[in-house]
């Protein structure tokens, strides 16, 4: 996605950073063959352009969900349609706020995606009944089970709260 | 999810550390007021128990894509059945490797789930258009736009390639 002037030695210390943000300007000026002047410089202006939003940890697995899944909820028409973008803020900001939901985004007019995380299928399938399955006002509920991440597999070390 | 255990101050630390990875021992410190000592024996052993995974970064506005959907594809199921599973696996590892698809998963024995970031609605439709109903063998694939996210809104940047 190159919308912004980039050149390959900002790409190459954008990815080292990537796989790990505490390498030094030493270790990064190593291992790409450049100055650290240089390293020192391009991070500062990675910074002050913004494409370097912030610094940040990923979970590892003990506290990271071991049971995935994505949620798609669909909400009724109600029979005043002006309800419905209530109706919508509501449950997504119920959802927002329940423990193990990692990710939750509107989509559409009526629709919310949810990524929740759980230890096991069973405490997933309690989840979806104690907190989705009552909310009122549900056209349709869809659970798609993660069963394997190929692309993007830090998602849930990264999502997952403290 | 608390399966492993963390104390108050554990916790206090790691929130830290996921809102700025860069604050240092004595800001940490300064901070929660605890001993610089303290904080430092505390994230060794975070790190050690592999409860803090990786430092990484989180790409800002300029290389984050703006426009966001969830797909979901479902595959056909051969005459063969015993071809579903490479089926899933060929698609699975094709979506991977294109361009602005940042998350792909498996869900079940023939779903497939991915995220795709692109510049506008136009761009995404192309790219389905051109990679995605070409693909055989596809029963059913709902695009899914994003068009708020409330939990979890750093996934484009943290999952955003360079």
């Amino acid at each position: 996605m190159p919308n912004t002037q980039l050149d390959d030695l900002d790409r190459a210390i954008l990815r080292l950073l990537k796989s790990d943000a505490r390498l030094t300007i030493a270790e990064i000026s190593n291992k790409i063959g450049k100055p650290e002047s240089t390293v020192h410089f391009r991070i500062k202006k990675l910074q002050e352009r913004g494409i370097i939003d912030k610094y940040t940890i990923i979970l590892g697995e003990p506290l990271k969900p071991k049971y995935l899944a994505f949620i798609i909820l669909e909400v009724g028409r109600p029979i005043i349609e002006d309800f419905l973008d209530r109706y919508v803020e509501y449950i997504t900001k119920t959802l927002s706020a329940l423990p193990g939901v990692l990710f939750v985004a509107k989509s559409g007019a009526d629709k919310i995606i949810a990524l929740v995380g759980k230890n096991d299928k069973e405490e997933l399938m309690n989840f979806i009944e104690d907190n989705i399955k009552s909310i009122p006002t549900l056209r349709n509920v869809v659970v798609l089970p993660v069963s394997e991440i190929r692309k993007g597999e830090d998602i849930a070390g990264f999502l997952a709260e403290v």
